[in-house]
């Protein structure tokens, strides 16, 4: 395929995840990036500093030429009637937006308040989470990209709720995201002032993630699950470190567990489970836990976990990058997976240490 | 009183909780801090450098004096032999340490894997969370202060686990904490560069502040509690933030929760319960919880609640400084306690912001 | 004086520097703090959240009465036209912003780019360094509270430059300010994800406290002093420090440097000099050199110096909390010595550590 | 040369230039980590985290086989004996450390408190500033990699000294590091509760890398460079900012400064020099100058500058990733240049932003 590189256009660039989108193109041996569009008047250079020398700019929507694939870096309630325009056009296209995720429509109208435009698409969209929709997506010519906390979770927990091993109803997350989650438009609690020398929930139950979590275990386990789901900002820039707990309803120990995870994800390249063993000659256990900051930058997932077997609770940590793995990685995962490329391509990359 | 101050001594001052212990002492109006000691040879304000101009310097135990109060600030099993000297010598003895928590022998000796020298002692010392035991503290000669995340974690849930509002057996608590809750003692983990740009949690299922919580809050609920707890360190100096999440058995809402945590803590200076309605025109709530690093410096306690009336889950936040309300301070405020003091005495000051 | 507190009213307190004012007043055993204002709709303890519990509201300026003490908190070119107006009430008023420090209406004019309108109120408004003209404040019903990588400049070099030991034509200031400097507002360089694992510079060679720290520098040597001054923004919440940079005209040691500034600010109980000798067996000389996040929440200021004798340059290291010595708590000491009060009422805590 | 690939070895790769090598190793199209060394117990994927899934593991040297080219990251000392035994065996070699950086013996025993062993390879061993020695490093056996401070320092001082358009002996050079500039070992000062809050100062007069600055700049100025460098660690993990100023010796404008280190840099691909003009609607100008975060994981130095014509100083603004350009990146760098491959060759990846 040398020589023939795909073209990719990408929607709204200026925001994080775009950015990120923009940093992956790039280095793509098999993309080549037609176009990145922006409806402000900023210069691509001034908010994305790290593409400093890169040579992008940002166009009109209007300009926009026609390509292979088109990444759509919308808000809420926007890509939903955009979408349809690529896919006229012949493009392939990955919505890292939240409009075609749920494929419950009165759940869709409830959770994000608006009546959706263009459902008949959302049937025909695989939910991105490629680990668990791998063959719809490389047969679909749009796929809906996951929330970035729905999928550290979705990863977090689908092998224990396909196996049964917890109570279904009774589990509760707690996510920590870097503040990038946030977006890249400045608000008082992350100001760096305000969230400095903090850390603090928000939409402590009702956010907007739950049901995509609930939608995809609930398919894994074929019985309703329910997601207890708390979010957090905290003060760094990248990363996710969701804390899954359930309760066990029989007898397995902390290797049991890793094994299930392990043998679950045997084949998934990005997807670390951590199998080091517990040395009870420390006093402090960290190692055994996935570190949030090794995969800033990567599509790696690490995937950590214990057991309780006093009190009979388990805790799966599922820790991956919100703007790698979490939005741009997989969307680009998601690409190559659509056009039949290995899924690793122009993903290789290790995180960052320290 | 005015004239007659309270002589006090600290044993153990190089750590944070005895560096804290210092900065309150120093401004507490009606003590007079006749010596601290360490055992390293290190200069008092080149490791405190806050202090510098307070002509503070460290001493050798051999050379201390008889003091009116005799704060314990030593690692795991130091105190259990020291306590009894100083209450020989007619001091009132306060143990920022764990040696006098737990009431359990056979459980202390599980969780701190040594035998207990000074058992008779453990029964006469109240657990020090004064909103509990407000009245032995009064009456007691050495109290035994609680364990930072197990005080964050207690005042967080007795007032849901008194109602039996939630399910005793199914609590999950992930507690995240400042780095300084790891100690001064550099290690890998809390290095700069490797904390800086995450979170991480550690002895997931079976850290030594647990028992503390289930004892106290058993107490309270009368029947056994479980508590499912997980600490985490995150990159900020100081603060613990509690996220208790129980089960409702039966229809409560948030506002109910509210007024249940304001009428429980309506009398407690340190308490405060924020009662902020949710903002249905604000698409991200977070001003209804606490603000950990809002109570940074301070003695006071920040408690919030949410309620999923559909998942039929509850969620407190509780939030304190851990080497404030969490260490030097609620031991400041049990001296008070134990000398008739006014317990906002030399604890008045508000956090800092930012 | 006890029974009779001076009343206070604070214009402008939804800053960072008002909030601060704020949480010092409250505590201030001679103040009784009547009212503070705010021209938004936003509740106090949403914005200051560490006062959660002190009952504090904003109120407008409209329904203000008549105080013994106005501060004004309020951007450049709105305090001069209030300062007049709270005056004739007889108030003596602090005004912690810009409008009355620069003594030429020419340079006031090019630096903020605005016509005086109360210029015969700048004359008999002392500059409200302490140190340096604390007779002028003790008389002054105005007084112009210093800026604060200014009050950190000065401080660090009026020794230096009132001996004539240095080059003052070629003196380089580069000071580090924590994101708090930037104010309460969002902004892009002061968001969370972009400063996060960054500094940046910024106004550098062109920042608006150069001149003020001209004047005061060119007064105490009585001659022209130029600084060549840049800022910075740093990861963290409060504190600024600045490294000050001479080239020497005389051969003289490090000891020598330290003497003269401990001889200068004997009795300044605000200004601590580290006399710490440098110990040649540490790779790693950083104990004698200020500790900016020590003095957090404190009025002090630390001082420290170092001589390249090699090379013929001595740095002075001037380190303080930008809201407290360098705003609210400069303003405050400054008020106390207007009304006669002892300086460090109210002012005496310590910072935090960590 | 596909299918050729050089092998390699890198000599002490627990700490972190070693595995910052390590992560851009393993991704060079042309080079196969052939092994890896450590004198410790510990696994790889233990103290590396983000290489997880990597599959690498220390060997201890005496296993060490031959290889094209050997990388040392050893302490200062440690190389001089180490780098005549690989070159013996053929290998090219790149050190790390500080061994064979400065050409002066008299000063390299005063700087590093030792006699060299291996005086003669220090002539023969190019000081590793590719844009300065390409030439030489192209036909080197064994390279010197510069200090990650001095070459921050060099490249954003050579084309101003080699002009001549300053007082050469008046330069002020302030460079704040991220903390894994400390390196891998944790210590009081880079223990996050000490520097989360604050930046610090160390050997403020005396670092070691000050000599190689003087030796490089006079070489390119060829007239003798006095730097007055200081020093400081701020709470990020990567990244150095230096900040280079001088005194002006001719009237020249920002725009001529920025012009002539666009025609100096012109033709190196991993120098950025920022030329977007200042904005005089802007009150805050920050984005004419680097972004240090930008530049982290990546091997790109960004370069900014201003005049401030009043006072005749020029401020260069230098930014590089302290492990990546500064170490490992530009280690990489050399091999390329030294192998006759492509510079860029596995260096091609932006930095992160945020």
């Amino acid at each position: 395929m040398a020589g023939t590189k795909v073209t990719v256009g990408v929607v709204g660039g200026s925001g994080y995840s775009g950015g990120e989108l923009l940093r992956l193109l790039v280095g793509h041996p098999q993309a080549e990036l037609a176009w990145v569009t922006s409806r402000g008047e900023k210069q691509l250079e001034s908010i994305h500093r790290n593409l400093l020398g890169s040579g992008l700019r940002f166009i009109r929507e209007a300009e926009a030429t026609r390509c292979d694939v088109v990444f759509l870096c919308l808000p809420s309630r926007e890509s939903m009637d955009r979408a349809g325009d690529y896919l006229r056009q012949g493009s392939k296209v990955i919505d890292l937006g939240s409009d075609f995720r749920l494929k419950d429509a009165a759940l869709f109208e409830r959770v994000y308040r608006a009546k959706h435009v263009s459902w008949d698409l959302v049937a025909e969209a695989p939910y991105g989470a490629t680990e668990l929709h791998r063959e719809a997506i490389r047969a679909a010519r749009l796929v809906a990209n996951p929330g970035c906390f729905a999928y550290a979770t979705i990863l977090g927990l689908a092998p224990l709720v396909r196996e049964g091993w917890i109570d279904l109803e009774r589990i509760v997350v707690d996510a920590l995201s870097g503040s990038s989650g946030a977006g890249a438009e400045p608000t008082v609690p992350t100001h760096q002032s305000e969230i400095g020398n903090s850390t603090f929930p928000y939409n402590a139950v009702g956010h907007r993630h739950t049901p995509e979590m609930e939608q995809e275990l609930s398919a894994v386990a074929r019985r309703n699950v329910t997601i207890n789901f708390t979010p957090y900002y905290a003060p760094f820039s990248r990363g996710i470190l969701a804390s899954c707990h359930g309760f066990l309803n029989r007898k397995v120990s902390r290797a049991d567990v890793v094994s299930l995870y392990r043998e679950a994800y045997r084949s998934e390249h990005f997807v670390r489970v951590l199998d080091m063993e517990k040395d009870s000659k420390v006093s402090w256990q960290y190692l055994p836990y996935p570190s949030v900051a090794s995969v800033a930058g990567s599509n790696y997932v690490q995937i950590g976990a214990d057991v309780d077997e006093q009190r009979g609770r388990v805790v799966i940590f599922s820790a991956l990058d919100n703007l790698g793995k979490g939005a741009a990685g997989s969307a680009i995962q998601n690409m190559n997976c659509m056009l039949g490329l290995p899924e690793e391509t122009g993903l290789a990359g290790f995180g960052l240490h320290p």
